[in-house]
């Protein structure tokens, strides 16, 4: 049975007990990565930040790396849910409406200091480990689903003409990649904009 | 006067001193920033790094920060040297020639772990202070000269029809900074042949 996360007595909040208190404490710990990095996401920043004692944290991850990978896999459920996959009253939205979703979900800050995913890969990629392992795969889930959408837009026709996938991929998540950095260093959503037209110029509105 | 960067006695190499010295330890520094992260650089990450003791750095760099700064301002003026101006032998090069020098100096690892300039820039964005404000900097010198350049091969006609300064800016710089990216956590070198087709479908070959 995994431990409810005490907290020490001098805690800022009340939060609620088991599993509720450890979605609370991922979603800091996403918060920590997304805005001072995936590096800075220690158990005594976590700690400090969510107002438990250290030993209360052990409780939750054995390790630094635990930490880090299970923030990973927090952080990547949050995006398929919001992102990648079609929502339960659209499922057929298609290419146009994930690419929007996308640019929301940078533009709304889900994450206060944007998604960490790519940062951090290219931060850890001289690296080796679990970390750096979970951080590529989550790219590469995200290029994956990018190449599915171009593929299926191709196959309904809602792309006329043919793209070719890996190379529209490519060019969308360039896009992307780029609002997103932009936008975290210039505060200025304005990139967004850019964003979008350049979208509108590689695959069109949907069909 | 500046010291000339006294060696502990275990120091695995010898170095030039003065000057050279100097350059060697930034050369050093900006290998560490851009493989494991601006933050990783540390006084005493450097001094291990160059075989010095930390009081011998001390005589080139007051702080962390200055020694942050100073990288930042030499990984810049490599790159202003290598990529953003027109090589002496061929002064109107022009935009093409200008991407293809910015592929290649990620393609050929003039630094080992890539330009750490736009993921140390989103590391940096949520905190205050010269560090974040050398990275900024550095990225808007990237952005100028991509709009100049753009500027330049519409008015000489290197460009028809002539492209939106801005816009194209933006997404001419998506393609560099992904391929940078992806090249980074991948390891494969096929990302620059997808950047190089990107590349020519936005801005063609020269006139």
């Amino acid at each position: 049975m995994r431990a409810t996360g005490r907290r020490s007595s001098d805690g800022p909040r009340t939060r609620p007990q088991g599993q509720e208190s450890r979605a609370a404490i991922l979603n800091t710990a996403g918060e920590i990565a997304s805005k001072e990095g995936l590096e800075q996401l220690t158990m005594r920043r976590l700690a400090s930040a969510v107002g438990m004692s250290k030993s209360g944290l052990y409780a939750h991850f054995a390790s630094k790396e635990e930490l880090q990978l299970t923030t990973i896999e927090h952080v990547c459920e949050v995006f398929e849910e919001k992102v990648l996959r079609d929502p339960p009253d659209d499922p057929g939205a298609g290419l146009a409406a994930l690419l929007e979703r996308w640019l929301a979900f940078f533009e709304r800050k889900v994450f206060p200091g944007g998604c960490f995913l790519i940062t951090s890969a290219v931060e850890f990629a001289s690296r080796r480990g679990a970390v750096r392992e979970a951080l590529e795969a989550g790219l590469d889930r995200e290029l994956a689903a990018l190449e599915a959408s171009i593929d299926h837009a191709n196959a309904t026709g809602d792309l006329r003409p043919e793209r070719d996938a890996s190379q529209t991929a490519f060019e969308l998540h360039s896009i992307l990649m780029n609002a997103h950095a932009l936008f975290q260093v210039k505060k200025d959503p304005a990139v967004f904009k850019r964003a979008r037209a350049a979208i509108h110029r590689l695959v069109g509105e949907p069909a």
